[in-house]
């Protein structure tokens, strides 16, 4: 990567930053996560320690409709399904938060009870938190987690012939979003579906926990940056391709779709802010780990498969088509 | 506390919004080191883990001289010094950094450095950072750290009685930062001094190892805040006071109040951004601690007592003063 004195991070953006940066840091031989994984791990007496941080800026990430409760609230998803989605328990939550001098109290403390409420939701202990005055909500979170040997499940791992699966439907967050910002008629019971789904997002905890016991897991990723993006991370990280060949898409996004004339794989492939696990897994493990899922209260669905060469590929009703990269990362000019 | 909707993080200050977050949380039941410490600490495995996370903000931490390398440094530096004043060995650092998209690719770079190199410094493994989009440049730290059971050392337990030590001299650092400030004309060595001084702080992490071995310590805080602000938060967590009778400074900040005209108590009470241990002990463990301290490589001064009454009070030439609030602190109008 060549780059000069006036280079920009928007010209490289997010994931090409990191990656200088993780290159200038180097491996510190005791993470058992390494970069491109976000989240790191050490051992510590016999245990698996699991880290995340992940950080939430009012201009970024806080689209007009949301509260300070769900600001809040979303933080502690975040991090929370990063961390579990490595087959770690969630168990310690701090947290440095920075406003501008001028902010009310009441926003303030709206902000802690998403938060309070998020963890306590997921059985994980806020034990702290900091602040400090800065120009705009920033929330840091910070999560500390226990896994047990052997099951941490990384981001490297998928060999062609392994199947693509999901922990449940795609495109919601999407049609949220495109009600919200262009304003279009939805019925009141939409509308809270909506705003739910967007605003008070859940994490897959039972589900990451269930398949990294079960053992048949190759690699993970959540979909916080929509299905197509975690796609293409993990075909980069991996070297190899997927091809979708069912849809995960529930009735409420088709209705939506036809509805407003949008394109229904745009919805679900190139959404963002879902925190559902994508799994590739091998094929003869593919019984315990939707039992294992299901026994937790979840489902696991069959997607697809993986290809041995690059590309993402959907197999619709009108054939098989490529689906090229746009999902959301920041500093990104072209998003 | 009573508030109005209308009321402002800025009416309460820094602490006073960081109560009320705390009571909204609550206690967990499992943090070694409940509010008003500022890290936390659990049992795991026999062991008992310490976090820290801190925030670093441009627009309130970042003086005009300070490089992004220093910016890098001083976060790492800031959670060093509160994990390890608890007694814990700091270990591993992860951080969330947030830039405008327009920052510069290579300032990042080097703040990124300045992180590596302060973390190496005290032997703390940088795991890994994410990056994301913010107004202004944020680098949140987050350190773990691991404590032998029965060494952590917390705010709470000073006694009257006890005496009160510090790791080293103050003032340099308000000293420096009134030259930068006014335009001061100090010679070159000094400005060097200075320079270090603000931009390159360290942290006494040697010595508070030392003295969470020797069991001397019946309170500890680092003196981010100042000296004075650091006595006055010890005192309102023990429901003591303080009187010093030595004023820990050194012939650098001596002859700069001379030369410029500074009340020499000022510059040492009243700084900040000195990251000294300040500490109470059992008289009778004074000399095992000394020894501690200095078999680690540093110094501990005694200055001064603890009373069993309020007040923080300088025994000088002229006579007692009590001396009253007015370090550093966030969102404080009157500062």
């Amino acid at each position: 990567m060549r780059f000069s004195e006036e280079t920009r991070v928007s010209d490289l953006g997010e994931r090409g930053v990191v990656d200088l940066l993780m290159g200038l840091i180097g491996e510190s031989g005791v993470n058992l996560l390494p970069h491109p994984d976000d989240a790191v791990a050490v051992k510590l007496n016999g245990r698996v320690l699991v880290f995340k941080t992940d950080m939430f800026a009012a201009s970024t990430d806080m689209p007009p409709m949301m509260s300070f409760y769900d600001a809040g609230w979303k933080t502690v998803i975040m991090n929370i399904s990063d961390l579990a989605c490595k087959g770690a328990i969630p168990l310690y939550f701090i947290y440095s938060m920075g406003v501008p001098r001028d902010f009310k109290l009441v926003d303030v403390l709206e902000t802690v009870r998403g938060i309070r409420d998020a963890a306590f939701k997921y059985g994980v202990k806020v034990l702290g938190g900091d602040l400090g005055e800065c120009k705009e909500l920033v929330i840091s979170g910070f999560l500390a987690g226990s896994c047990p040997s052997g099951r941490l499940m990384p981001r490297r791992g998928a060999k062609s012939g392994d199947l693509l699966a999901v922990t449940g439907c795609f495109g919601l967050t999407a049609a949220a979003l495109e009600t919200f910002i262009r304003g279009l008629k939805v019925d009141e019971k939409q509308l809270q579906l909506f705003k739910n789904t967007l605003f008070k997002p859940e994490a897959r905890v039972k589900e990451a926990l269930a398949l990294a016991e079960c053992g048949a897991v190759t690699s993970i990723i959540d979909s916080s940056d929509g299905l197509l993006e975690s796609l293409l991370e993990l075909a980069k990280v991996n070297n190899v391709g997927f091809i979708v060949e069912e849809l995960p898409v529930c009735d409420h996004v088709r209705e939506f779709a036809e509805m407003f004339n949008f394109k229904l794989e745009d919805l679900v492939f190139r959404g963002g802010e879902e925190y559902e696990l994508v799994i590739t897994l091998k094929p003869e493990k593919l019984e315990d780990a939707v039992r294992a899922v299901e026994e937790a209260g979840g489902v696991l669905k069959v997607i697809g498969r993986v290809l041995d060469r690059p590309g993402i590929f959907y197999e619709g009703d009108n054939g098989r088509v490529e689906l090229k990269g746009g999902g959301y990362e920041h500093f990104k000019n072209d998003i």
